[in-house]
């Protein structure tokens, strides 16, 4: 786990550049007929070639085991440990949406959802357009209740963010999605042991709940929403003030854009497919130091079961790695925030794939970029959150500790 | 990090005898040339076989990215937790010229300067000879502030020791050194956020600082000192209370007899090069349990960048293993305290290459000893400060954990 205050001592500008590619879900299990992971089955030349030329290994992005969502996956990569700087859903909806947060706000992710004869019957509504999405937030903006303000704002389909800003409010509260179809939704309860401020904080987001199914009554397929994922904003010390460095996110979903802000990132405006990431990174190479490239169609694939569409996805990096190499990083690292097998369409617990390229860093034996392959890599860190300090000190942007 | 008091609960006397081999800023980075480090081009038929009959890995002596000052690399190779017990410049300047620290003491690191027209010429006064400051020392010694005792002690050629002693003495202080010729020398001040007690030791170390103007007044080309790296000593367990050891320090640098010093070792008196140690181990090896023996001058030619002198001087132990191996310890450990690879001319953060032999161990598949050889190597620790446990245990210095 970094120790983040010794790092901030230790840190120095320096005339240098550090590209992180994250292939979201990138680690993947093997195919039953070949025995081979995506990775792996993908014909990746261009990572081939820069893994024989650098150092390579597996990291887990929070421990053993433990199968992380996009959040702890990036915080993690950005070297926070992702235990104690863990950023809850209503979090990443809200900055993804572009809502600056307060320390105080309480957040919570909101699905559309319709209800019949008192029971929710599709959890999604239907999917319904992000247009709708937005005609209906527009329409919810107008509730007030007591003296808070309630920011609601469109995510993307049936996905919305929801904010509540006022003194005195919690965010220990229970989802009012009852997760399932066939039942009703439910109230906003404090959680088990929460303090007098969630009791107080829960009426107030019933009273929303209330409002939201007056004005929805008459709409179609969402005529209700669902509340999920209350939390306030963690304390989160950014990159600039612990690094020194200028950095930008360079991703087109909202989440990703989010995960970014948070640790202060500037979110650059760019394009999918994948070689449009690169243009942009190429079109504000100067303007930084630090670079977050993310790519979401592996994940998307894996979590849909298309190992082959995977496949795609990340030969669809690999033919733009040459895009990346062209300017010339000082660091350059690829790996993914977390596995996603296409066997098991979610999110795992397995070590990610990761390379490691600088002209500061040795060298190890492998010669391709693949899960089995790392194995033997020399990569010095077994944990997602240690690999900051290592771009830091290959970029050469960290002093000796101690005499 | 290693659990001290567990580790003092379960030692045990035995008689056996282990031997730490530090060859300092051992690990390196490849040649431009022939993509080998300097210990891997080095000739070393006898590290090799003994690389192939020992359990060989790559350590971290602080954390991944980190950059260890001399001193925290070797409280690391004796098991301290190096951040936790980070020992002060001035502190190891001290030590280093023989001063017993007490726990109230306030030490600084100085160097005789320059000073023309009110400016710091040259913050090495030319780099004068040991002998003249030691005559500078002497004249210094007269002064006499306050209610409190000041020791002032040659290190070697411009570098010297300050010691304040006295009640309610303050170590966060800034350094006075300028650290770029042009300025003047600076006032000591209390470092931000420091206490009152500090305020009263920067106007002690402010009027020494005038009275060693006006006594250097006429001399040249050292008329005046800079000091840094105020620091009061760590209170650190000795390795004979931990283990109930007895341990010797077999090193020339007054900074490496220091920090043995500080860790409870006695220090032998020793000559160069490598062979005069491994003469002194076998002169001292009846009178005690663990022998640390300090071979310098890979680490110099490291941060000369002389990659080819760093290799005769992993050569130049290579030759002495056998003087080591004919003492038959029990248990031998070979590593750096860091690396410094020539090609950065520096310390740096990459992991040390460490090879671990004893009867009471296994073996590995690795045959030569060597950074990229290391990255399959079987050594059960990443971190530095966990190596002392390992070789406590194949001494067969540690009892049984739990029932």
């Amino acid at each position: 786990m970094p120790d983040l205050e010794m790092l901030r001592e230790l840190a120095v500008d320096a005339d240098t550049k550090m590209v992180l590619v994250v292939v979201d879900g990138l680690g993947g299990l093997p195919h039953p007929d070949t025995g081979l992971t995506e990775l792996e089955s993908a014909n990746t030349p261009n990572l081939d070639a820069l893994a024989a030329d650098s150092l390579c290994g597996l990291v887990h992005p929070v421990a053993p085991g433990i199968t992380p969502g996009s959040g702890p996956g990036h915080m993690s990569l950005f070297g926070y440990d992702p235990v104690r700087f863990l950023v809850g859903r209503g979090v990443l909806s809200a900055v993804g949406t572009g809502i600056a947060l307060s320390p105080n706000d309480v957040a919570a992710r909101v699905n559309f959802c319709t209800v019949e004869n008192g029971v929710v019957t599709d959890r999604r509504a239907g999917r319904i357009s992000t247009e709708m999405n937005a005609r209906l937030c527009e329409k919810l903006a107008s509730i007030k209740i007591g003296g808070i303000e309630v920011i609601i704002r469109p995510e993307k389909d049936h996905r919305a963010a929801l904010v509540l800003r006022g003194p005195g409010l919690s965010d220990e509260l229970a989802d009012t999605d009852p997760q399932k179809t066939g039942l009703a939704p439910l109230k906003c309860e404090p959680l088990p042991g929460a303090g007098p401020e969630a009791e107080t904080t829960a009426q107030l987001v019933n009273l929303y709940l209330e409002r939201a199914a007056a004005l929805l009554a008459d709409e179609h397929p969402a005529n209700m929403i669902l509340t999920r994922g209350f939390a306030k904003p963690p304390h989160i010390p950014d990159l600039k003030s612990l690094y020194r460095i200028r950095s930008v996110g360079i991703a087109s979903y909202p989440m990703y854009r989010a995960v970014a802000k948070l640790v202060g990132m500037d979110v650059a405006d760019t394009s999918d497919p994948f070689a449009g990431k690169v243009e942009t990174l190429a079109a504000v190479w100067a303007d930084y130091d630090y670079f977050f490239v993310h790519h979401k169609p592996t994940d998307s694939s894996g979590e849909d079961g298309d190992f082959d569409r995977k496949v795609s996805k990340i030969e669809e990096v690999d033919a733009s790695m040459p895009g990346i190499l062209a300017l010339e990083p000082d660091v350059l690292l690829v790996t993914g925030d977390h596995s996603t097998p296409a066997t098991l369409l979610a999110h795992s617990w397995h070590p990610c794939p990761v390379l490691l390229h600088s002209p500061n860093e040795r060298r190890d034996t492998v010669k391709e970029f693949g899960e089995t392959a790392c194995i033997a890599g020399g990569l010095p860190a077994d944990r997602a959150d240690d690999l900051m300090s290592l771009m830091l000190a290959d970029a050469l942007r960290l002093e000796k500790f101690g005499a």
